[in-house]
């Protein structure tokens, strides 16, 4: 069985045997808050708009970004999800020679072998935390085109200061290499405009941002994300996709999601504080490392050799949990896997059947651990 | 002014402050009868699946479409709007030198310089009628790695029969060509079984089908697309995008759309209605030449050489009225405007506005119609 991307209640449904709408979902890293009923009203109410093309300029969804980031329209593209606006990223650039800071998110590899570049690798290492300096990235821009950060780092939770970011789009300025800032968790971070290079754009004609609606806002069905680049990157961009690529409803729903301070103050809340009980709970779990996290999903690892995290998902989702193991990510072995923040009623049911659950793994494993 | 797409509602609102609901819309092809409501209660049952990831397979779309139109679900590929297709079909087969038939769908042209690819153009005549007989194209493809063919045209509405469409495929074969026909507009046509080649996407290696749901569902809000391809072409286009272009609400709109024999059955008789009832009085208008169509739109020329199709889309806007000037496609003089059809009491509304703002131009024109 294939490794899954997060959030595949379809598949996992086919696999185990159970209704999509029963599972748990702690593999997709959404806003556990779930659609915010400002958008769903919305979209009952535009359902006319289904039998219109969509606005090709999203001029209603950009003004409300705008307002939104305080970036200039000139500086916006908005997206079928941010993925589209990584394979556009690096249909424009067209690198030879692409660095990630691995573990990372899929799709910047998958991008960048669609348009036949050239994946180097830094990783990230667990006995430092999954952290670096970004200074110990700047000897080795010399040959490369695009260096893609995601910030903060998913599967790891990986958070770096502006300050840190700027000095690396510096350096890579000189060295004539593109920066892809992906920030598509940047919102769920306190404190985010220490963190943040959105508006650096305006500023570093080697910079791209990368930004979500689909995490903060709970919209990965209707699919909407923006990048935030120079001017003169955007034209160029809008040039090389199709009109259409935003449809109407989520445009419709990404300014009621924009719009709604309501949703946003509680989600700050919410998920700082469920951050912050998951965590404490996940490092007493016996035979599990957990890494901190500035985002709203955590990575850990089980410390039984003989008990992978496939296991685990297996043994989860027969109980209606699903989590997303690591294996699929470079660098990480068979033991990680990834679980996003939810609700306190769930947290405490991941809680609860965890340690069970590695307890009995650990009985059997005898030699090692009894 | 530049010329627009069709059904640009925001645009021409802003252009002529009239708002955009306030339009009749003759300038985008969609299906007069508008939004199934069995799609729209489709889509306000699966509001909460916005929160979810959608299926990056599209398993029951493919399914409800493989049903619909005896394809191998090995063979279907879903998009995000045909467009989507047409930008991913280019990037896949890097063509060098790709032939189009003009005037037709802008896209291609526009997904060619997107990948870098040249473009040669065969011409089709307004004194043809707009045909050619496809045996002509044969010995120009030597050189060319893609045409593409839109069957039926936009916007001439020219339609070739099967067997020349597949003696023009399997010559091509020979010469080393890929051919993508666009049958975006297939649905319209009345005894479609004589002019498609969809499901030859088994025997031809070197043939794309597109077909859209865009249009014939009146849908362009929410963009769906297909393609039908040999089943290795099919998964190497699946690894070139990102997983969950077609968002979960497209995707329940195409099964609803596709499942809805009624709106289907409807569409075919009201549109063979229509179009010969606005046919006929076109063609009766002075100072008007209109093509024959098999497809939901007409191509027309203003016989007044001082009054252009820019001139004309102004006045009807100002009516509240939208056409499609023709002005964008090569090959078409700035005389050319497209009309899509619509109902009864729509189409004759412009035939009563079209002879009076003919004839009041033509009155300013007293040397040479006096």
């Amino acid at each position: 069985m294939e490794p899954l991307h997060g959030g595949n209640l379809v598949e996992a449904s086919m696999r185990y045997g159970i209704a999509a709408e029963e599972f748990i979902d702690f593999s997709a890293n959404i806003n556990f808050l779930g659609v915010p009923s400002s958008v769903k009203e919305a979209i009952k109410d535009s359902l006319h708009l289904v039998g219109c093309y969509p606005d090709p300029k999203c001029r209603a969804l950009k003004e409300a970004l705008c307002c939104y980031t305080g970036l200039k329209e000139k500086n916006v593209l908005v997206g079928n999800g941010a993925s589209e606006l990584i394979f556009l990223a690096v249909k424009a650039l067209k690198p030879r020679q692409v660095l990630l800071l691995n573990p990372t998110f899929s799709e910047y590899a998958r991008a960048v072998k669609a348009e036949g570049g050239k994946l180097q690798s830094l990783f990230l290492l667990p006995e430092s935390g999954f952290w670096i300096s970004l200074t110990e990235i700047i000897p080795l821009l010399k040959n490369i085109d695009l260096l893609f950060l995601c910030n903060p780092n998913n599967p790891t939770g990986t958070l770096w200061r502006r300050e840190e970011v700027i000095k690396l789009i510096e350096a890579a300025r000189e060295a004539n290499t593109a920066v892809t800032v992906d920030e598509a968790f940047m919102d769920f971070v306190d404190e985010a405009e220490n963190f943040t290079v959105l508006r650096e754009v305006e500023h570093y004609s080697n910079l791209i941002v990368l930004r979500s609606l689909t995490k903060y806002f709970a919209l990965p069905g209707i699919r909407l994300g923006y990048l935030a680049a120079p001017a003169s990157l955007v034209q160029e961009l809008e040039k090389l996709r199709d009109p259409w690529s935003v449809n109407w409803l989520a445009q419709v729903a990404g300014v009621a999601a924009l719009q709604d301070k309501e949703y946003q103050e509680r989600t700050r809340q919410c998920i700082k504080i469920e951050r912050e009980f998951l965590y404490k709970g996940l490092a007493s779990v016996p035979f599990l490392q957990v890494w901190a996290s500035a985002a709203n999903f955590f990575l850990a690892k089980i410390l039984l050799p003989e008990f992978t995290a496939k296991d685990l998902e297996k043994q989860m989702a027969l109980q209606k949990i699903l989590i997303r193991r690591g294996d699929s990510f470079p660098g990480l072995g068979r033991q990680y896997f990834r679980i996003a923040v939810r609700g306190r009623k769930e947290n405490l049911l991941l809680l609860d059947l965890l340690p069970d659950i590695l307890r009995e793994a650990a009985s059997k494993s005898p030699r090692v651990y009894a």
